[in-house]
């Protein structure tokens, strides 16, 4: 089998069967396929795109490509959640308590990633002492014993999708749904869960903008699912606006924690309850979504899930004290407020360019070898179709020094625009796939 | 300037602009930018395009990354020639020295290239002891003395070409006319000529296999000419059938002799006049193709072209008694004949698969490693439209060893079709294009 012929076939709109994408796979795993004819094929695909079939057997072969975490040993149906990223998105903290304090057992592995914020790692390395540095023994033994584990991918996961990753990220073909959905579910499907529950968000602060785009990434990766006998259950939430309240590592661990202890609700609630209710589905705990809901928040209501988080911290070497004191967590000593310059309705949001604002305040990563400040980020006072006064504050800003403060809130005043006409309120979950 | 940035501007169908273009090609040049992004630009190229300012910016950039042979110290006005390449095409080894006889300087430096026979320079290399590396110094002194130099492309010549070429081969990214055309382009203007005329072939021996694409090839390289001042004209020529009668690399120079001795004529030396009189035209020696045409046949008449030829074997190195001993000439020593299986016309020839049989014989070379064998080929017995009893010879194939001839009498075989019913005579001169 020869490379050239395959990258042709590609660009000229063939199918590649299973042994060729294998072929590939198996080049770019062990290196004997050069970068250049790799970005050259990822190219020909971003073009040609990938049928459901190439793209099942392109994901297999990645999860395939190098260790793989095996569950069985974890008693029950073991389901895992990803997200395909937003801002304010921190579900993973609410929910991984909440259904594990169910019965439900999570183990969840996640890369690090760039992005507006942290991710799921960064927010809970805002956590004094917490690690995420799991060795596949203790992480079965934390599945055994707690139930619930989040952890760091290691190293031997997928090394293809880390390759294929890295060359898309500076070639130019990120944009793809069938390249996108085989890096996310080859992940997934290494990191040996039963049942998945994805959310795909859909909106101005995500990947995915339009309603279609959303659904057909969800169904992409609900059919390669299928395809490995892993049942897939996708929700299209909005990124309209930013999810929770509170922007950055520490503010949304904080965030979290409100929600667990049951003090707030909203959006962020709302969406982690539809989650996790899916995903107590998939675990055959319940059988309607609104049951799933029910009793995760009685687990609110009685302080089962907020004990499963402080089993989590403790678990994993993080200061449980956090959980009554959030002075524990680092925030970053200057402080902005942004003020409404006129009257009326907030009547829609640039989401991403308020990821753009909690960028400038040291809270996400620009490029792999940034550091995050993890106190720094942004607390939103407003939701579209709340009215505000002139000078009421529309959001605060948490940074190391005054100039980022000030850099930050330049994004954030353009990014929320406020209206005398009410708008329409936005619609939170748009759809579930299965 | 970002080399993604611009990845993904044409991924998108934009326009690079000349500082874009510069870049990439300077980047292409030093090695600054990696080979996988290159190759991931050229696929993006490929399925986007170039317009024809960008495929002009991107030649005059490919032209200009090396160095550039000046003949302005040579008198006159110095005409090129470059062929698109087919089966049997010998026609630079008659209208160099016809056209230098006739006082217009001829300085032709040609690749070596891969295909069915050897290039230019391996025919010249068949001739016992004729030197193709021939120094900038010598060549232009040859210039000025005999009016002709046969040479190699000298290593400083457009490297971002030879760079993006290499790459082009092996990420299924050649078979794109804005590529093809600057490539071409790159290395005619970098050459020094003032004016080009191109045979572009078009057939089923041809890269271009249709008109259109021919003409679309034609056009590209005639307005990339135009926007540096350089006359261009594209003689749009059949490659349906082998244009001479002699396939290799010996056999095409006795095939060159013949017709400068004025023993044989046909569909090569139609060709061979028609783009001479065109390089005459371009130097201002005549103003008709009529009569550039027979000013050349006077001079094959007179034996001034013969004369020429002889020059130039003596000029470097090369036995000129091959002239008049073609057994001087080196001549594989297995014989194979080809004959016809049934009665009637020659219909049609899938000329590559002729030139396939070429392959077979040793004549050629399939990839740059490979040698090649100066004494075999084919010598062709028929041409459409000729009737032929079964029984008769369609073609002599020579080679090293019974295998080789065996094997290409079998794609000769397949390639030659014999009906009853009479053929239309296929069109020659297709198109000329200034």
């Amino acid at each position: 089998m020869n490379i050239v012929d395959l990258i042709i076939k590609k660009r000229d709109g063939g199918k590649l069967t299973k042994e060729e994408i294998d072929f590939f796979i198996k080049g770019v795993t062990d290196s004997s396929i050069p970068d250049y004819q790799i970005s050259a094929m990822l190219m020909a695909i971003y073009f040609q795109n990938l049928d459901s079939e190439e793209t099942s057997e392109l994901t297999l072969a990645m999860a395939d490509s190098g260790s793989t975490f095996d569950l069985s040993s974890v008693e029950g149906i073991k389901v895992d959640k990803h997200s395909t990223g937003g801002v304010a998105d921190t579900t993973t903290l609410i929910l991984a308590p909440l259904v594990a304090s169910c019965g439900v057992p999570v183990v969840k592995m996640s890369g690090r990633g760039l992005g507006f914020s942290g991710g799921t790692l960064d927010k809970l390395e805002s956590i004094p002492g917490f690690r995420i540095d799991v060795t596949e023994e203790q992480a079965l033994r934390f599945a055994k014993t707690s139930g619930i584990v989040l952890m760091s991918q290691t190293d031997s996961l997928t090394p293809a999708d880390k390759k294929l990753y890295a060359l898309r990220d500076v070639t130019g073909t990120v944009e793809n749904i069938p390249l996108i959905s085989g890096s996310i579910m080859s992940k997934k499907i290494a990191a040996g869960a039963d049942a998945i529950v994805l959310d795909v968000k859909c909106g101005s602060g995500a990947f995915m903008k339009d309603y279609d785009s959303a659904v057909c990434l969800a169904e992409t990766m609900a059919d390669i699912g299928r395809s490995v006998g892993k049942e897939v259950t996708a929700v299209i939430s909005s990124m309209d606006q930013p999810l929770g309240m509170n922007i950055g590592n520490s503010l949304e661990v904080i965030e979290a924690i409100e929600i667990l202890k049951g003090n707030v609700g909203g959006d962020l609630l709302e969406v982690a309850l539809t989650l996790g209710a899916y995903m107590l589905m998939s675990a055959k705990k319940v059988s309607s979504e609104a049951e799933g809901k029910a009793m995760l928040l009685e687990n609110i209501k009685n302080g089962k899930g907020l004990d499963k988080f402080r089993e989590l911290l403790i678990q994993q070497g993080g200061n449980p004290g956090i959980i009554e004191d959030y002075s524990l967590l680092p925030l970053s000593p200057e402080k902005t407020e942004v003020l409404a310059d006129a009257d009326g309705y907030v009547h829609s949001m640039n989401t991403a360019e308020i990821g753009r604002a909690s960028l400038e305040t040291g809270a996400g990563r620009a490029s792999k070898a940034d550091s995050i400040d993890f106190g720094a980020g942004i607390i939103m006072k407003v939701r579209i179709g709340d009215t505000v006064k002139k000078g009421d504050a529309i959001a605060e800003i948490y940074s190391a020094s005054k100039e980022k403060c000030l850099s930050a809130a330049g994004y954030l005043k353009d990014a929320v625009v406020i209206k005398s006409e009410k708008p329409k309120a936005p619609k939170l979950i748009l759809d579930i796939i299965k």
